[in-house]
């Protein structure tokens, strides 16, 4: 990825620390300031990306030709462009960690210029994952153990959102996506069906049935919406005892359109009765968490869906107030007062504390060098510039699933809570704070 | 861009075509189903990455590979990957055209294992800018005359999304970006200020305010939110003649929290009084259309604004009912009839009629071969897989501005329309569809 993948004032600012020789440490903290109205939590994803953009960060020589192009920077200014790599520490929470507003899910520690210059892809990065991973896991909380999978490259923005949704869906508990270069690039199941084009471009129904299930042979999921839902049930019925023959097995139907709790009972009827028991009933059609909500409480018999532009886009919810701020510079901590917009200062850790059932029971944000009661759930990834810890997808999606089984009962719920998970701010934060606030008046 | 960016299914299909023999020419339309309930009127953009798509369109040996493992697909299928061009034609609407529900922008006319592979990144592509476009025009007429300048980037659903999302933006009518990428790979203008970091950063204030305005000497725009907004305005007064002597005036002021009305009148008086009358206000902070909107009937003495994510995620509306869709296979006119979501078959074209004006006065959608009154909206952009138009950012730019100036009133106003605008289908295109359904029973 390019290095100028990054707001142009990041390389305004470079100059004037260069110019100052201001390149001692900063930290910079990213979190959240608030949740939005239907969340009553947040997964923290993208690590994994964020690190690997930190390992390889370079200006090549066309990019440094065009920032001498725009103007205004010196000589010395692009030879340390040319030089530029970023070689500081990175804390961060794992991927799959459930968090929560005003908590740090990742620090970097670095001279100033490179924690400021990488501010805005690492917030481009680990936002994204964020948002879609905290998505996705609502329809894991609404169908649990039902298949589901990501189908919203089309509507995802870019490619880049299309790969990395399939990834935090993934991550979030999804069973894999239909997006194939996602399955290539992060090693993710990749399911697929067939398409309404397939069926129109036949002479009719049942030939492109038989046509793509000889084709197939394996997994084959016939869609069966776009003429006649049930008239199609029935051709599937009266197609599958020669198939079976040939040993190809119907594995499953797809609903896409209308009533889809209705066509569901009458499909599942049709099936049963023309003896396809084991084929199974997938379903997808602008659905979302609440749309899946309502079928798995209606008692439809649906054995997956797919999920698309909903997860992809989040659209719900498309965006979460994700920030990264300074916090200190050579050694002293700083804080941003701007109306609404005030952070708590320093470097911070976030300490997680469980009831006796195991379950979390409150957070509370406090200075790192403090000694608090709790899990610490920021640790070292990044050292001087390079890894020391690398998480296997499969491993955070584990940890997510292990995460949302500790939440209190009513965070899981799709609605709003009526109270928010406790997180504490320490009185030593407090203090710091108001000390902070008496001196730069 | 990996040819892997596509559904699996996609390539389900294929085999089966292959099996089949089916490759005879299909035609596949891109169009919007309904607009989103804020919309009047789309602006059609993306048209210049899709095409560069289709002409580089191909499968690389570890692709290959990759689709082998999968398994169930035949040799002669990966070997009909090995040798995959786009070898179709391509018609659409010029990128910046105004346009609505059920009108094609793009008809791809191609073998039937062509044109079906190729759907979900062309959907990809030309859905998100459109979705930006449409929602970047928005501010533009909010504001007219006014810098609008794209902020997106850090919340941007990753990487392609802040760079097409840049694009998308300048053409519907922003000023420019501030990511950089964006500047150096579309041409167009960047702009950018400080961060609050950068503030933060320096023991006081006024002396960050000086070493940004000598490091950058040039479009010197200082952020005075960071703690006090109108105490800030009046250090910047009193470094400014001192700065002025040393040739570096201070462009402009940016304010990003707060009342910003309220915030711009009092720094306007204090600028103003302290001489600084060319020294202009630049406002960001959580902006969309309707907060620029307010800001501008409240009068508040802002020049210009930075409109980040609510810009680059259309937060409102961030996907449109956006579908490609097989409409006639080997000569033959083909439709889909899912409840809800039933389409206009054969091969389309869109007329517009004008009125005495020259405004926009109705459009007629009807088959490509019928002789309609009106201008033809889709023309010949790509043959047999080679653009034959390629048409210049800077041009599609004029044409957004054009055609939104040709829009009835109402429509370019934020609210919904009393009225949408009037889109007739064709009485042969009514005719084909009845005979169509009664044929296929």
């Amino acid at each position: 990825m390019s290095a100028l993948l990054t707001d142009l004032y990041q390389l305004s600012m470079l100059q004037a620390y260069l110019d100052e020789g201001m390149e001692q440490t900063a930290v910079f903290e990213l979190f959240v300031r608030k949740l939005p109205r239907r969340r009553n939590f947040l997964i923290a994803a993208g690590l994994d990306q964020a690190l690997e953009f930190l390992e390889t960060l370079h200006f090549s020589e066309d990019e440094i030709a065009w920032v001498e192009q725009q103007g205004g920077f010196s000589k010395q200014l692009l030879d340390s462009l040319r030089r530029f790599r970023f070689t500081g520490d990175v804390h961060a929470v794992p991927e799959g960690t459930v968090f929560f507003p005003n908590e740090p899910v990742l620090r970097v520690t670095a001279p100033l210029p490179q924690a400021q210059l990488v501010e805005s892809r690492l917030l481009n990065l680990v936002h994204f994952q964020t948002v879609i991973a905290s998505k996705a896991v609502r329809s894991v909380l609404a169908a649990p153990g039902k298949q589901l999978v990501d189908f919203g490259m089309r509507r995802a923005h870019g490619a880049e959102a299309a790969l990395l949704a399939a990834r935090a869906a993934y991550l979030a508990g999804f069973s894999g996506t239909a997006t194939a270069q996602a399955g290539m690039q992060f090693d993710i199941p990749v399911f697929g069906t067939m398409a309404h084009s397939f069926i129109q471009a036949h002479r009719n129904e049942r030939n492109a049935f038989e046509a793509f299930a000889r084709a197939r042979c394996q997994n084959v999921v016939l869609l069966i919406d776009t003429y006649d839902t049930e008239a199609a049930a029935r051709k599937v019925v009266e197609i599958a005892p020669q198939l079976a023959l040939e040993g190809i097995p119907i594995k499953g139907v797809r609903l896409d359109s209308g009533d889809l709790a209705a066509h569901a009972f009458a499909v599942r009827a049709i099936l049963d009765q023309g003896g396809l028991r084991d084929t199974t009933i997938f379903s997808s059609g602008n659905l979302d968490e609440d749309r899946v909500h309502a079928l798995m409480r209606a008692g439809a018999p649906i054995d997956g869906f797919g999920i698309g532009t909903a997860l992809d886009t989040s659209s719900d919810a498309p965006f979460l107030d994700a920030v990264y701020k300074l916090q200190e510079y050579a050694g002293g901590p700083r804080r941003k007062r701007s109306e609404g917009k005030a952070t708590w200062p320093g470097c911070k850790q976030v300490f997680r504390n469980y009831d006796a059932e195991g379950r979390m029971a409150f957070d509370t944000v406090a200075l790192d060098i403090e000694a608090q009661p709790g899990e610490r759930l920021l640790n070292p990834v990044m050292l001087a510039g390079h890894r020391i810890a690398a998480d296997q997808l499969a491993e955070a999606r584990r940890r997510t699933a292990a995460q949302v089984a500790l939440l209190p009962g009513e965070l899981r719920l799709l609605e709003p809570a009526s109270l928010a998970y406790r997180v504490d701010i320490s009185s030593a934060l407090r203090e710091l704070t108001r000390a902070l606030d008496a001196e730069n008046v």
